[in-house]
């Protein structure tokens, strides 16, 4: 029997100034999906989590993926999908996006890679759809390519992958809850031209530090003056972990999605996990539980780590 | 005695959808600017020009330039300039910048070049700021460092010089009067987030695209959703020129500046060509004069074409 097991990361989308269309792969958290090929056409999905989330196919964010593929290549072959999710729903790290994704390059792998990585993306947004009643691909492109990506398009699909920087990246999830909803109708719906160029004079900086590897030049550029200034006012202790985090040595960060997650990038290891050591800490003295992840930008994205084909 | 001519290129400010971020030197059309650097401290100003540009130091853009040049640096020399100017005041090309710009790079060469990039740009904003009452940079950052540039900062001075596509650039000068502070009140001082975030797209895969040289990446990038749709209406025909442009091969263009020049890319000489007749052609259909103008994009900047040092 046809068989692959993968590790699906988490992912860090409106990377600072990059609200709606940058996003970034991460090493921690991540899931781990694996899949059968079945000569009968079910879905199956089997959680070995503790998320209590749904396992009618219909109702599940990768049996959603897994269901559009079926139909829409008129397979008569099913799959099995077994999840253990590390990355908590609602953390803002991209946990629907890697069930969707890892469904979608899963289902590909088994079938003897016949999708192209837009056409994972383009499957994987139905899971996002699920999720959130949004087809974005904002977490789903950098899972599926890896590195950094510019999502320039959802209609057409017009992903542009970046270069990963060698940095590395604190991300830290306090257990409170910020409703997507709640964190999309805070933001204003219009802006002044005066914010706007300074915001995309940091995309410039920014897409521009990364294509030329100028860490100092990212650094500069992570500078959010338009979403981070209303959002951030969901998350709490944001404007101390970021104060301290910069005073620390980070280039910079900011929400991780539309949150509550906060993310920072170092260049160093030691500076990441002095970070994680602050983030902790912040979050402790307040009672709030919180979960801390370093490691550095994956440029690779899913990784498959067994696989029988 | 030293002296030095140079060439001193047009520029393209306000690149699409890099409004106030974004600009790009070319070849045609250019000013000569020839220095002599006197034992005495007079400046001396020669325009061998039909425009009636200001002899007077202290009110020609060159001049003042040097002014600053030499009370910063404490100089006992003094500076004379003969200036052909080519690049029309008020055209939209960079004409201010060209002779700023000129001015600082010319006096640093005489005096053995002891400025930095930098330095000469921040001593060529106190000629735009004559010319325009702005301090900005949109113009000479280009004409300095060549190329694609991006204006991060002007405080401090923060100019990250893009790579330059192997493009063709066809420009028109249609004869007819655009003031510059028209072309800003126009604009609207809020813009939706929704355009904002179209337009940031957009600049991002034209960063993208010019770092990674990918032409058809650079095409998709050409759009901007927020500037031109106000200024276009100042410039007649922009709308058919655009359109007839697109049709004829142009990757994408826009308004030069704050106009009323209109500058198209192209990939191949013969296209950039046909776009030159064909603005010509529109414009004399309705009895307006043009100048129309056909270059490389201009890697370089400002050229040294003669040096007695």
């Amino acid at each position: 029997m046809k068989k692959i097991k993968l590790r699906v990361p988490a992912t860090v989308a409106n990377l600072v100034c990059g609200f709606d269309i940058l996003g970034m792969a991460i090493h921690e958290p991540y899931d781990e999906m694996e899949f059968k090929l079945l000569d009968t056409p079910e879905i199956i999905i089997k959680h070995k989590d503790s998320f209590d989330l749904p396992e009618d196919p219909s109702k599940n964010v990768a049996g959603i993926v897994l269901l559009k593929i079926q139909e829409n290549l008129q397979l008569t072959n099913g799959f099995e999908v077994t999840i253990h999710k590390h990355i908590k729903p609602g953390s803002g790290l991209g946990s629907s996006a890697a069930s969707a994704a890892g469904a979608a390059l899963g289902a590909n792998a088994l079938l003897g890679n016949i999708l192209s990585k837009d056409e994972m993306v383009h499957f994987a947004m139905f899971g996002e759809e699920l999720a959130s009643g949004v087809r974005h691909a904002d977490n789903i492109a950098p899972c599926i390519y890896g590195g950094i990506t510019l999502v320039k398009s959802t209609t057409p699909i017009d992903i542009i992958p970046l270069n990963a920087p060698d940095l590395f990246v604190t991300a830290v999830h306090p257990q409170v809850e910020v409703k997507t909803s709640d964190s999309r109708q805070i933001l204003k719906k219009s802006i002044s031209l005066k914010s706007a160029v300074e915001q995309w004079g940091n995309i410039a900086g920014l897409v521009a530090g990364i294509q030329k590897n100028d860490i100092p030049l990212i650094g500069r550029s992570l500078n959010d003056v338009i979403i981070e200034p209303v959002r951030s006012i969901l998350i709490p202790k944001f404007d101390e972990i970021k104060k301290e985090s910069l005073a620390m040595g980070a280039l910079g960060g900011g929400i991780s999605g539309s949150g509550p997650s906060i993310f920072m990038l170092s260049e160093t290891k030691e500076t990441a996990e002095k970070i994680a050591v602050l983030m902790k800490t912040i979050y402790d003295k307040i009672n709030i539980e919180s979960y801390v992840y370093v490691s550095k930008i994956n440029p690779i994205g899913i990784e498959v780590i067994e696989e029988n084909l």
